[in-house]
């Protein structure tokens, strides 16, 4: 895939979480995704359609995620429960809904589908695609997550 | 949601199991999901837009799944491998594609992302929507699976 389509989803969760959740998050060296080992324990996806099929997923330590969503409401989230787990999708939601208009811009129109939000220790993520998936890795003053995107043709 | 969305996705279900695993499926009672407990070890989600969003996700037993796999190839899957996972995304693609033409039939036209496979004892499936979702336990000769719709508007 155009390895330039990742940029604008770079570029949302960056200021997703600055904005939302005071969180500054550095992105690190995007690679191609060659196995399929989890890197979080909870992972949100997007479904993505239109002039091309895509998938994007943003994998999150336990801890960095409940840091984030504690920021996002003022109140420390201790679990990983349903409150947290609305919040994952509703991040994906605002971060796949900007990267799609910048993409648009550029002449490449996406919906997205309905998230869905996984959560488990050691789940494993496999985008079903011979194209090939990019993932990027993100540090944050709270650990690590991880992004994955693959856009087809 | 409309109940009658989720028939063209039991149908495929039932239809993709029998004709290319010699597996016979029998549908439960659906049901309104209101937990996240997750209803097995393989989950298979495809992400749904066009005049709609949505989503359906089919999670199997490691057992059943392994007991399919190993039916589609002929040959004895004895752990959740990338061949298993890639059948899991082969079988979610087919599900969707016939379960998307019987719609289209009917006047709702919808298109399918990427499917992505997640394996992990215990994981949670969330799908972020207002919508209801709805869920259809089946029943096969080696073991349950679920699958779970949810198309909004």
């Amino acid at each position: 895939m155009d390895v330039s389509l990742v940029n604008p989803f770079i570029e949302a969760v960056v200021h997703v979480l600055s904005s939302m959740a005071c969180t500054e998050a550095q992105a690190g060296k995007p690679y191609l995704k060659k196995d399929n080992v989890a890197k979080g324990d909870v992972t949100g996806i997007v479904g993505l359609t239109g002039e091309a099929r895509g998938t994007i997923s943003v994998s999150f330590t336990e801890e960095c995620i409940l840091s984030i969503v504690s920021n996002m409401f003022g109140e420390k989230m201790r679990e990983l429960n349903e409150e947290v787990r609305d919040a994952v999708g509703e991040i994906l939601n605002i971060v796949s809904g900007q990267a799609r208009r910048k993409l648009e811009i550029a002449g490449r129109t996406l919906k997205g589908a309905i998230p869905t939000v996984i959560t488990g220790k050691n789940h494993t993520i496999t985008h079903i695609t011979r194209e090939t998936v990019i993932a990027v890795p993100f540090k944050t003053q709270y650990g690590e997550f991880t992004i994955e995107v693959c856009i087809e043709g």
